[in-house]
């Protein structure tokens, strides 16, 4: 199992728009993004994330955050622990709360996850987004599942 | 890319059966609907729905608007714009907002995707449907991708 | 099309983590799980839930409750019929209602369902899962969608 992990943030005139410039810039725009709870095989080998094919249907764990109140603080944490027979992917996000405080959260969540499993923690990755929102702003953090279908 | 867009409405005796029932006059009924969010390959091309098979797995994009507040207006509508190179889709839907209204937030959330993303609009085409409550009503809208595995 | 219909429920330290091991108590808590809508294939064969693959994308349907508010009772209901063209899940799910409650209202909207669709209803399943809130606690059913791509 190969995947990526990639994260963003943007503004745009709507909700639905911020949410997608945030994708956006996250590489990961131009797809479908197919959401699923948040499971890795054994020994996930984690990429950089490729050019995907436009329209391509992509399965991903998506951490997701917006906001339209000017000067609230978004964020959007995805947390990974990979392990030898599986892993676990958590996702988690707030609105004025410390990046500091979710990712403590996740990091809690995906080792529970990882003991209640027995399943030794190889690695522990966060990957987070944040900003203060000037007007209408969205991050969004991801792991992305790569297969040769949807790889450009 | 093989596309099929539709709406449909209906009543029914729950929100649950309102919704199916929506589904079903839409023709999308029998089959499991996978949400995906909302991006099209390039010069997708838009057919008449086909005969799905019985519980095929079948990707969409889903407006969706349910209500069980009889003489509320609902309005379920989606907004697709097609390119050369990809094209985008949008879904909006609205409680006692008139469509003409929420038809232009879909136009213009849908054109600001393709300029942000530097493609040309070739085609932009809106599929809504909306009703008067009577007692339980369920609207959708939708963008079904087609492929021959889901065909009967 | 071949199905499992599991349920599980169980306590733990956070929302998320309650969730995930009413998953794994289901047999279910090891794989992606993408969420379809409700429809299944004719005569659908019912089986028992096979040893899936670590971080396998399983479609299914998913009835689900958690709640953090000691006291609650909990429960997640679902609703199978099978029928000869095809079948029909429903889902539902409530806090502080009978399960009776909840099992005879799913039992009225998927038997409404195959009698919109004239569909004769063979076989009608009620699998749920009901639990008195702890701390935390989490109730899932499910119609897992089985395929030999998920099978170990």
């Amino acid at each position: 199992m190969k995947i990526a992990i990639v994260s963003g943030k943007d503004e745009g005139p709507t909700k639905l728009n911020a949410f997608d410039n945030a994708l956006t810039s996250a590489g990961i725009g131009d797809v479908n993004l197919i959401k699923v709870s948040s499971m890795l095989a054994g020994n996930a080998k984690i990429q950089k994330l490729p050019k995907l094919k436009a329209g391509a249907m992509v399965n991903c764990v998506l951490s997701e955050i917006t906001s339209d109140n000017p000067g609230d603080e978004i964020t959007a944490v995805i947390g990974l622990a990979i392990g030898e027979e599986l892993g676990c992917v958590v996702e988690t996000s707030g609105i004025n709360r410390t990046p500091t405080e979710l990712i403590d959260e996740a990091k809690e969540m995906v080792k529970y996850m990882m003991d209640k499993r027995e399943v030794e923690i190889k690695e522990l990755i966060i990957e987070y987004s944040t900003t203060k929102v000037e007007n209408i702003a969205s991050c969004i953090s991801s792991v992305v599942y790569l297969n040769d279908d949807i790889v450009e």
